[in-house]
């Protein structure tokens, strides 16, 4: 069985291997014996590396998002901008500072170029601020120094170390705060390591680190160039090297263009790093920074403490596609809308008869299942661990080659489904033909979707204990609006009122005075259909109580149909504890 | 400068180390110190494990298209399907074999479990063909063997060996096809490595591996449960330890849970595999199979010739994302609409600086610049090399804190650009700007927008070869569309007739008919409001002759407005030829 592949025509003249222009020997590594056991300091670099990489970068509201996201899941270095670079950097941390909005043991870090002017600035952003590292970097690889500094190797370490003695000198200029540095030889992938640690070395020499007071030498993989093993073999090497390593904390900074950031980043610190940048969901330059919320799920399956908190990783991606205004990919580790779902059908049973067995164990020990090990095949962690569920998802006609349910709305009555209402709705519609078999027609898929999310056309088959009957919304332009509805609630009509950013937060208000705890996790809406009738559909995914579920809305206009489709969500809610309460 | 982390409160005492449950123990690994010379065999089991992966599984239609693709990428190794599961599956490997659209020089590879009745029914389904592998399979992992075998090591042993024997019976069925054999211990990453060994081991007895007829041995990460590095030296014992392993290809197939499975397999092929299978842009199951693409141009920018042709990422990309009806992320490795823009000054800076000096030593040498030593500062890979172009993106705005072009567009507007059409104009933004400086006003950006996308309102300011004065579309239901234009062409006014499998490809016919090479590389379109008078926004990108640009259409008819778009897109291609005249 011979490989019958060919050459291709793909340029590859152009290209010389990394070993040819970076030498790494390290014949005697020891990192492919060693084993992650303790979670690394982390710093979240999304307000500056993650945002610069942004076509719409944060607004200042966005910022603030990020900020008390990044804070409340637990990191303590942040990142927060190049204020020396953006006037916008430069006002959000001010207003951080003197809104007192960084708790104490939180500390902000910002990045300046080595040069006097941007120093100085960079310093004047932090005044009044308790602790600061202030992160200064120079680009230091033969590339760089060849076209864009067109200087050698010492000119280029000068740089460097002009940086840190003016650092120290600035330092003066804010009594007040607790300095501490961060040095980048950015770059650092394309620099030969004797020349890297010869500027470390001497940039610690100036900046003095001690055990009260390390400083952070920075190791990027500012281009990922080279297969993670051999980043690997470089930071040990570094850390071997490294002078005053007692008093260094070793951190990397590993890019994605490889795609192999994530392993970088943990051969790293097994080799020896203290320390790791990176953005959630792997935001930043080109194919981003490495992802923090893979790096820490990952131990966290190892039984390792992330020291971050991942309990609701759905807040976390709906949080930070708001700030980035960039989708989480489908699939996307631990948290991609497709990563808990399995369509095949021997994956499904394995599952179940996973979970079966955790159940039985449990049992059997005395105790609840959430004291029992975790082992399901297929599901190397518990979903509910992230706030989230596993979902099996069978596929209607997917054996007729007709396309499955999302297929079939979508042509033939223009409902666009986001993926994960089509995920539950597969779930419904399952359910509703187990009992039938055999297979299932678009009318019926039609028929089940109506039952399921829209309200009864005819009067006889209404359900529901809420109905839309009118509303009014008034803006006065200051981001504020105001709601009157009038509501069917069971058989009474009643009037509300309710206030909020716009009508769905306002219509959530409604909600809350009558006892409902809801939040919102998703909303989608598209017009079906473009002709002078033209009928909006809204979709939203809704926290009601201890239930997360979608609902639907249909409406000539698109506000009503938003709303609708809340009226939706909690009826469905209603309904789906009522029929809990039957089977109990 | 202390550590302020915090433990969480995540549930990590559910978890068991990966080490603690499979040992793998190699202290004298040879891997970390080898380098890959040379492409893997790849197999390419996009329409088997990507498909099973997918919310709305292919067409028969849409696994041709992408069968095509891979072929025509150079892939020589398909898996098409489990065709004893699923009948679509079964009719399109019938189709593939009595239509005959298989290479001479491909081999089609089809999965089974390893039980009677559906070896028997694959066989079936291979009869015809040259040549096939046959891929069967039985889960072999600790957990698998104890919750859904409920069997004991040899239990689940006799399952591996049974099916072998199966099929040396049924080849003889077969007489006319040439059968190749695959077995993968399913779950080999949660399988004991001795006992992995001893299964594929008698099963390689039973198929009795030759020169001619090697057979795979495939070594599935069903799960990555571990850091890259533990698959590869468990890969290199598996290497040491197969029997007849001059006669077995030993292959990967790595899943990306963790995000290492493209590291996984970069390592794991340096511990002694020969062959990798995988999906495009990383679909499949959860997190997906590892991207092929990123493997193979990983090697490409090492001077490798992957032996795959990469040459129109876009393409290959735009079918992907029609076949498995899921966008590929923008920062996919070397593949999203991010991974060639700069937003960074410096990095554009330190960009242009590269191109500069490349053009120089081009010079000096007295070679084209496609003969010079590939090196620009922050691209890893010259973006031409895969039809491509790098952006330097000059954010508008940014500063201000009012977000940039594409947020004023959609706000004030309703526009909402493509990502790719956001990065083109803003570079037109940029130019018509540079002279001013100063912050651009969003009336500016709209003046700008129209003058470069849209006809002119008023007659004097006219530009553009063409203008569509009417239409008339006719269809017969027949899945072919005719088209009937009248076109007005410079000062002439004409009329023109074309046929394709929709307007725009109607349209595109009659545009070919004049003599331009177009084809269609994305197509997106949205309403504008929800109201009565809706508009809809067409956008179109373009090839037109050599140069790839994107077009943009309004009018009330969303096939109006798709055929302006190309009205637009190919006025704007002859105006874009004309200057560059001028200024030669």
């Amino acid at each position: 069985m011979h490989n019958a592949q060919r050459p291709s025509t793909m340029p590859i003249h152009k290209y010389r291997p990394y070993h040819e222009q970076i030498n790494v020997h390290l014949p005697d590594r020891t990192w492919p014996d060693a084993r992650i056991t303790e979670a690394p300091r982390w710093c979240a670099v999304d307000l500056r590396d993650g945002n610069q990489a942004l076509i719409d970068p944060m607004s200042p509201e966005r910022k603030r998002v990020m900020f008390d996201l990044l804070v409340g899941m637990g990191y303590k270095e942040i990142e927060v901008g190049f204020p020396s670079a953006s006037q916008t950097d430069f006002d959000f941390v001010r207003q951080l500072i003197e809104e007192n909005l960084i708790p104490d043991d939180v500390t902000i870090q910002v990045l300046t170029q080595a040069r006097e002017h941007l120093i100085a600035r960079t310093y004047e952003s932090i005044a009044g601020a308790k602790q600061a590292i202030v992160h200064f970097y120079n680009s230091t690889s033969v590339l760089q120094r060849e076209v864009v500094f067109r200087s050698d190797r010492d000119g280029v370490k000068q740089i460097a170390l002009e940086g840190a003695r003016l650092c120290r000198q600035y330092e003066k200029t804010i009594p007040g705060t607790e300095v501490y540095y961060e040095y980048s030889p950015e770059s650092y992938t394309g620099t030969e390591l004797e020349y890297a640690v010869d500027v470390c070395n001497e940039v610690l020499e100036i900046l003095e680190p001690t055990p009260d007071r390390k400083v952070i030498i920075n190791l990027p993989a500012t281009v990922e160039m080279a297969s993670p093993n051999v980043y690997a073999d470089s930071i040990e090497w570094m850390h071997r090297h490294l002078a005053h390593r007692e008093n260094v904390i070793l951190s990397l900074h590993p890019h994605n263009d490889r795609g192999t950031a994530i392993a970088a980043s943990e051969l790293g610190y097994m080799a020896g790093a203290d320390r790791i940048e990176g953005c959630l969901f792997g935001n930043g330059e080109r194919t981003g920074n490495v992802d923090l919320v893979a790096l820490g799920i990952n131990m966290f399956t190892q039984g390792i403490d992330p020291q971050i908190d991942f309990s609701d990783i759905d807040h976390i991606k709906r949080t930070v596609e708001y700030c980035n205004q960039l989708p989480v990919p489908e699939r996307s580790p631990w948290a991609g809308d497709l990563v808990f779902t399995a369509f095949s059908g021997s994956h499904q049973d394995a599952i179940k008869k996973g979970f079966e067995s955790m159940a039985a164990k449990a049992e059997a020990e005395g105790v609840t299942i959430d004291e029992v090990e975790w082992g399901v095949p297929y599901l190397p962690v518990d979903p509910k661990d992230l706030g989230r569920s596993y979902e099996a998802v069978i596929r209607v006609n997917s054996q007729s080659g007709k396309g499955g349910v999302a297929y079939l709305l979508k042509a033939d009555h223009a409902l666009d489904l986001p993926r994960k209402l089509q995920i539950e709705f597969s779930g419904v519609v399952q359910t509703k033909t187990d009992a039938e078999g055999g297979e299932v027609t678009s009318d019926q898929i039609w028929e089940i979707f109506n039952d399921e999310y829209l309200p009864a056309d005819d009067t006889d088959h209404k359900w529901g204990r809420f109905e839309l009957l009118a509303t009014e919304i008034r803006s006065d332009m200051s981001g504020d609006v105001s709601l009157d509805a009038v509501l069917r609630d069971d058989e009474e009509r009643t009037t509300a009122s309710g206030r909020g950013n716009g009508p769905i937060a306002a219509f959530i208000d409604v909600l809350h005075q009558r006892g409902f705890e809801i939040s919102l996790y998703d909303y989608v809406e598209h017009t079906l259909s473009t002709g002078g009738d033209a009928q909006a559909a809204a979709y939203v995914e809704l926290q009601v109580g201890d239930q997360r579920l979608w609902g639907v809305g249909i409406d000539g206009d698109i506000s009503t149909a938003s709303l609708k489709a809340i009226v939706s969500c909690v009826n469905r809610s209603i309904r789906t504890k009522a029929a809990e309460l039957v089977t109990a």
